[in-house]
């Protein structure tokens, strides 16, 4: 299939070397050249405009937040300019009012657009093994499949609706979020009565607690190692304040997400933004004076 | 072994039958005389009152809470009259100041006191297949080990002091009750977009969250069906009472711990009390005007 | 002073009544033309337009929120008509980020901008005994010093930048929103005790909280009477979110703040939105099952 | 009157002296004899032990906390050899589960057990200012409303049942505590954008806040000034700790005071526990790194 790929952080590049592994004819564009390159050489072709990569069947996008798909969508006349009958396959973590907006827009310009974020850090995506929720048209959601399948090593349907498959990505981030502070406190808890946090952690993510959530999370908060970042603290406050704001849309208070977000935002406050989000797990124990 | 067997409810049912089942003399009290009938037709013999099941090499203690031990134990003048040498393999959730004091009891008694709490709900207890976290003197430890077999699948050493086997307990419970706060939650966001609990908990306890208090749980959560059970919401408030006042001990603060413990108040003024604590589950659903 | 005046709310029209009998000449304009009429029977003049306001020597805006500013002051081209080196006196309750935008619109504009937020409801408008906060240029500042008189019993200036007068503002609503819950949560727990909320804060706000803001919220409270709706609990919802997100700009966590917004969207979900918002003050009588 | 006083520390001492002013004939006892002797050079006579201050027709107590006045009233044998028909004037802040305990003990003894607890720090007990809060039998508190006169600049009756007046404290003390943390967060809201706290609460406290609880911490929480302390901050983390336990009793949720126990936790794990309790109102600035 021809795609368009947009977008090339750490994600992307796993992605879309993974659809140009399964043959696909891959069209790139990133904002950094470098990027782009590093995908030339694996096979990929160089898009010199977003509305380049408009022009395939299928394109998919994997940008960093809504700022960046707005800047690179919309803004620059891509979508506007896209091939009629095209499919968006939008990947990133959004908002839902922006998911929202780009429904709408995605109407107009007559190219259907399909939600479908993903479960997986950067060595999941090299992978091809990511968790891909997906939600949009069913016609072009049957057509996108194959891509779905060679980027991840599940697809979890979730029906017509785009927002659908946003809303959840959203949700299972705030549930990783607030693994890692419950993780946090006990640890907390139980240094406090001498028992190291490697100790309790050991115990409760091979029992109760064996999940794969737990088990990589636990391993950096019982070492109280959070670099390098596979995910930042800072894009982790922008996931919750995602999960906050769609529940503010729709008159859901969410307590636990509201701790979160301070904490968050406290961490931040003292110089731990760049870390990976996994050192929210570390606020208890500073606060405990303990670390 | 001979044995003595204070407390037989659900759980020390399940636990006393396992050890008569590997061959061991059990000795079995109860404050209700049922349970104490249904032990003896397995094998047990019944003691007439608590001091009795002191007079053995090990006796062992699941009760309900601290006020229930402490009339079990202390104040029924049992340990006071305990076999000199004797080994006291409490098992039940206790608070860390109590367990500081049975700690000082004992050592006047002159008897071992080893904290051994169990992770696992009845049918886990029926079929010997409890996680035991267990701390006391090592010679102890290891003389009750062929107990612990016989009623655990796995075993998790802490050390020589009591409390903190007591503690682990206690942050696992914390770590359980944020699990269940957490997939409300997440279920009343989704929920809000037209995405069942269900479908919700489906994809996330089969990907990241693939654990059993996960599974468990959201199996609950999904279904929002709380009885019968298991473990009541009372109980739950007061296990989270358990960390809460272990933390206020050594100032350690626990945001979460206070959300859940306001939550679970709502919950019984609310009248739900007596069912099992996964209602917390339930509970943002009904703050949010969804169910 | 020749004065134009864009928003003729509850509040709006209770100062401009009061410039107008301070003998300014008024030229109003309201998105609905029934309060335009009120004034004009007071002497104003009808503007047709927004830009017609700014056909003047000040122009006072006093809308409901971000949205309506920008609609009627941005959008409708109105600043970028002003009349060149016109004061916009800016005394609506606005967030951080939109007053920053405003400040660059007006200086691109050629328009001192002030910010003037107002601490009162609308009888204390209409008796011209509002406190007024303002900050931004000292000679614009000293220009509308008489209208400011004839609005306020007292003003309190805050320097040049206009958002020190903003967040001021958006502290003062948070710091009333925080005494309306602590007394709402006081109540319900002397009323467990059979102590009813009147008698309680009968004693506190004769003591240690005689203020106007305890006076006056106490009393709702103390009756639950929280219609009619003075001020719209949706509003405060709105300015709670203004402050976080404030405070969200600069990583300053507000754990009272988060507490406020879960319990105010709480309440709207359960159908308070209409009430006045004191009747966030009820919430804690409800949630302990007393109400 | 021959009045027993028990517990002679910064308070007791000031209300002590008033009732000597007032020509009552005062037995004092207190643990340490340095506070017996300066009441003594003040007129009191010194009681040799607690029993001797009951002694007289009425005994006063303003002990620390519930340990010390279960210590000296209880365990000493005091009560139990109280002079028939004396009555107790309880004046301490004590938990409702204690008091509860206590009417019961009095009960038994034949002694009026009245629960007079008191708002104002030491300056206000020396002037024989406090706001007294009163709860008992109606003539036992007829009989001692000429003591409360001496002490206090106003009595606010509340019934017959001795627990009113002591929940009426608790609250009254948590309320305190909202108001310094609210105080706290705005500082550090409008100090991110460049506003002192100073500045801001010249304002509030001197407009819509205008009430003694405010301008006074406020003032200290303007100059970040902490000590000597009034009230040390553990004592305050103890008053939360019994608007917390007495709300649970009554599955009464405190949202604000559970985030004032593990901020005032925070504040002692910090080092802070030895400074007035208005350093709570100093955790935000720390929190957002602003001091």
């Amino acid at each position: 299939m021809r795609i368009g790929f947009i977008g090339l952080g750490g994600m992307g590049k796993g992605m879309a070397g993974n659809l140009i592994k399964a043959g696909h004819e891959v069209l790139v564009w990133n904002r950094s050249q470098q990027a782009v390159q590093e995908m030339v050489s694996q096979g990929a072709k160089a898009a010199s405009e977003p509305a380049d990569a408009f022009d395939a069947e299928v394109v998919v996008s994997m940008l960093a937040d809504d700022a960046s798909t707005r800047a690179v969508i919309l803004d620059s006349g891509a979508l506007d300019r896209a091939r009629a009958g095209a499919i968006h396959l939008s990947m990133a973590t959004l908002s839902v009012a922006f998911v929202a907006e780009l429904i709408e827009r995605h109407a107009k310009a007559g190219v259907d657009y399909i939600s479908a974020p993903v479960f997986g850090r950067t060595d999941v995506a090299v992978a091809g093994k990511l968790n891909i929720v997906v939600a949009g048209p069913q016609a072009a959601v049957d057509k996108v499949q194959p891509l779905l399948d060679a980027m991840g090593q599940t697809t979890w349907p979730l029906g017509e609706d785009p927002l659908r498959a946003n809303i959840v990505k959203i949700a299972g981030n705030f549930m990783l979020a607030s693994a890692i502070e419950t993780m946090g406190e006990a640890s907390a808890l139980t240094k406090s009565y001498g028992v190291e946090p490697a100790d309790l952690l050991n115990i409760l993510t091979n029992t109760l607690f064996a999940a794969p959530a737990y088990k990589n999370y636990g391993a950096m908060i019982a070492e109280q190692r959070f670099e390098p970042a596979a995910f930042k603290l800072t894009l982790g406050l922008k996931d919750v304040g995602l999960a906050l704001s769609a529940g503010q849309a729709k008159n859901v208070p969410l307590p636990f997400g509201s701790v979160l977000r301070d904490n968050l935002l406290e961490a931040v406050a003292q110089g731990e933004g760049h870390l990976d989000w996994s050192a929210l797990g570390g606020r208890a124990l500073k606060r405990s004076g303990q670390a």
